[in-house]
Formats: structure tokens, C-alpha cells, sequence
């Protein structure tokens, strides 16, 4: 198989062929197939925990406004789990009721300011894989998985945020970026050189609380599909297996040209 | 206050002072002064949740074990959660037996195989505020994410895995790599680098249980010492603060020489 027919044009054209798979060694790794950290395993999280949670259809412009105001309580990842989670709680109850969701403000800043998992990607995988479960607890439960990572390549390629609150706390006008990352550190520092705002400012803040937003609100949409039975993507991308190691999409943003190639498989 | 003073010698060799702080700009930021995520706020979870957990002091060599033998279930963020909640689970009971380990599994590969935070160091950061709870829950719970933010110092710096397994299930001798990020992919191609070994070699699976059980350890070390009263240490690492952007401690190993300075502060 080609290299080119494995990937989508996007990859192939920011330059991520152009190092790790477009070699000798790059190729044998795509050939090698099914790599490392998708295989099987069990799940005995039972009897307390079971897949997939009870669920019930929520709006998603109601979920991006309460992941809009959370955001100033309790900052992007916990404000993701809390626009979902705090309405199933009242909807629904337990489990979502005895969920620590407070506990992962933790999440802020790409986890504790390190500017690593953004952390309104982080709370969507947090929800999907809560809800819907482990991919080691049956084929029922993968797409719990497959939300959670194609949240990430939407958030990399979006220019956000997409969602404008109905009441903004900030009245600016809030320019729109596009990361290429789902890093808290590139899609905040792309934001601050395209914006100039740094920060502290009241804009760089509402921005984060807008993107938290724009994510609650695809997380729902995405939600309420898989419980339409509708949702039927899988994961748009799967580096272990096509390139040999785990990695974003953005290879050259730290690369440039000179992508190293991994060890070849066998 | 000299820019100097406000940082450590490593992240000054590394290079981080000459771009982001080493200007009028950077230094105008490190003056402003306390920027961004770490505001106030309130809890609201309970009152089915409350901080801190009850919490029994472990044996850590134990609970290492039992996370190099988990990563080959659940893998490397869940594989830390169980290690530690697995136990409480049984000495203690609720609020752990109701807390979904395996719906972490997730975490493997960085986040779904992107690479992004390390899962060990993304579990151990689960545990501590899930356990110690989150900053906004008051002062007493602060040091859930002082413990988490330090793992992540502590990972970035150690050649790892420290942790050598009673009976591995890879005889090989697995090389110790110094990843300088808390990233899966970073702390993975420096291992795949040195070792020559590729992702889905059982020397690569073995390196990470290692590195599961290294954390694990690690992690109820400072669990017990918080837990006597003992555990005194701050965030070591606040590049919010400091640098005017969520970061890492790794500036030139994406940016080379020309880090670029953040927008100024007031």
C-alpha cells in the first residue's frame, strides 16, 4: 500500500511524509501494521462501574453557555465535565452525581499551567469515555474513544473559538486562530502573536472560555448522535499505527524539515 | 527583581531566558506579575463530594508492582490509577469503588496514541487531586496539584524508568532516557532514539510499564508524606507566572534558538 493512500491530504501537506514515513524505515513501519498500544485487554471495573452510563439528549447551545460561565469557576477542563455532567446530574443522578468534577480544575493551563493537553480536550475525552466507556469493555463502548480523539483534529484544524456566547463577559472582538495542536501552549501562544493580547488580559481569558464553549457545544452534538445511534466516524487518526509513534498531526511545527524516521518494525 | 532570581539554574541552561524572558517584553510580563489561571475560585461539588479523601498510606515498591502488571491491562494513565485506587478500593471502599479506573484507559499513547501528555504523568495528576482535592476547594487542598505539577518536573528530569520490576516480563536490559517534557512523545522518541527498539517492540511495552510503576512509586511516596504532614514542597514550576505563557521547560527543543517573547503585560 501506498504511503500517500494511508493518509489525508492535510497530514501529506503539512510535511509529515516528507521525514517520518517518506523513507526507507518510515515505510517499513507503515507496513508493519497494528503497533502497540491497540491491543486487547479486559476491563473488571464491575460490579460499581458499568458501561455505558445513562445518558439523556442535551442542547448543545444551553451545555456551551454553562461551559462558558464554568470556565471563570473552575477553567476549560473542568468546565467541559461540569456543562455535561452537572445537567445529567440533575437529569439523571448517579453516577454523575458522586463524579469528583470539581477536582479537575487540575486540567487548567494544559494541566497545572505546563501548557500540554488543552484542557477543553482533555474534559471532552474525560465525558465521552466516562459515558460511553473503555474500548476494552466491548466493541459497544470504542466510540467513547473515537469522540474524545476526533474532538482533538477538530480543535486542531478549527480556527476558534466557533462558539460566541450570548452574553460575553468580554465585548472585544475575539480573532480567531487555528492551532494545529491540541496543546494548550500552541493554541494559547498562536492566539496571543495573532491577537497581541497576552495572558493576564481579560481577552486572552474570555477566548479560553469561548473555546471551553465551542468544545461542550461539538461534545453534545457528538453525544447526542452515538445516542441516535448515529454516530458512526472512527478515529481520523491513528499515528502508532500509520507512522510508528505516537504524535500530533503538526510534525514540523517543532520538526521543520528534518523529521526523524523511527526505529524500523520488523 | 532581576529575572535571574525568579528561576532555576536548569531552565536557565536550557536556554528559556534568552527568548521568552530575555527581553523588555518578557521581563515586562515577569513584573506584572500574577497572570492568568491561578485565580480564585469556589467549590461546588458536594455534597456528594468532598476533599480531602480518605486515604490509607501504601507501600509504594507494592503499588509499583501493581502498576507495571496493570499497564499490560489498561496501560499507562489508568495503569496509575489503579495502582493507587485498586488498593483504597479495598482498605477504604467509597469514594474509590465508585470511580471509574478503567474509563481512564483513554490515556494511553498520550491521549488516544496523539502523544500528548504522558498517561503515567496525567493519572498520577488524577490521583493526587482526586485524593487531596482541587486548589479551589480551600488551602488544604492545594498540594493535590502541587503534587501533580512536581511529577511532572520530576519525570521531565529523571532517566527513566527507575523502576525495575521483581520479575519482568522482558528480560532486556531497558535503556534510561532523559525525556526533558512530560510528553508521550517526546519521553517515547528519546527512548525509541537511544534504545533502537520501535513502538510495538515488547521492550518498548516493557519501558513504559517501567515507567507506569515509576511514577506509581513515586506518586505514593508523596501521597504518605503529604499524608504525615510532611509534604512541604511548592509548584516548582509556575511558567504562567513567570514566562507569560503556559510552557514547558523545554523552549529549545521546538524552538531552537528564537523563542518567541509573549505579548507584554500591563
Amino acid at each position: 500500500m501506498k504511503v500517500e493512500e494511508m493518509v489525508d491530504e492535510k497530514v501529506s501537506r503539512r510535511g509529515l511524509l516528507k521525514g517520518a514515513a517518506g523513507t526507507a524505515a518510515g515505510i517499513a513501519v507503515l507496513a508493519s501494521g497494528g503497533l502497540s498500544f491497540f491491543s486487547k485487554a479486559e476491563a473488571k471495573d464491575g460490579p460499581t462501574v458499568k458501561w455505558p452510563w445513562s445518558y439523556k439528549k442535551l442542547d448543545p447551545a444551553i451545555t456551551a453557555e454553562i461551559a462558558y460561565n464554568e470556565w471563570y469557576r473552575v477553567f476549560c477542563g473542568a468546565a467541559v465535565i461540569s456543562s455535561v455532567f452537572g445537567q445529567l446530574r440533575d437529569k439523571i443522578g448517579e453516577p454523575y452525581k458522586s463524579f469528583p468534577i470539581d477536582a479537575f480544575v487540575f486540567l487548567e493551563g494544559g494541566m497545572a499551567g505546563w501548557g500540554t493537553i488543552c484542557g477543553s480536550n482533555a474534559g471532552a475525552n474525560i465525558v465521552s469515555n466516562m459515558i460511553i466507556g473503555p474500548r476494552i469493555a466491548g466493541p459497544e463502548c470504542e466510540n467513547g474513544a473515537v469522540i474524545g480523539s476526533n474532538m482533538m483534529k477538530w480543535y486542531s484544524e478549527t480556527p476558534l473559538p466557533v462558539y460566541a456566547p450570548k452574553d460575553p463577559r468580554v465585548k472585544t472582538v475575539i480573532v480567531k486562530t487555528t492551532s494545529d495542536s491540541p496543546l494548550c501552549h500552541l493554541s494559547v501562544g498562536k492566539w496571543m502573536k495573532a491577537s497581541g493580547y497576552p495572558l493576564g488580559s481579560p481577552e486572552r481569558r474570555d477566548r479560553c472560555a469561548r473555546v471551553s464553549a465551542s468544545v461542550a457545544y461539538k461534545l453534545v452534538e457528538d453525544l447526542n448522535a452515538w445516542k441516535d445511534g448515529k454516530y458512526v466516524e472512527k478515529a481520523a487518526w491513528s499515528p502508532a499505527k500509520n507512522f510508528g509513534i505516537t504524535a500530533q498531526q503538526n510534525c514540523t511545527d517543532c520538526h521543520g524539515a528534518n523529521i526523524p524516521a523511527p526505529p524500523p518494525g520488523k
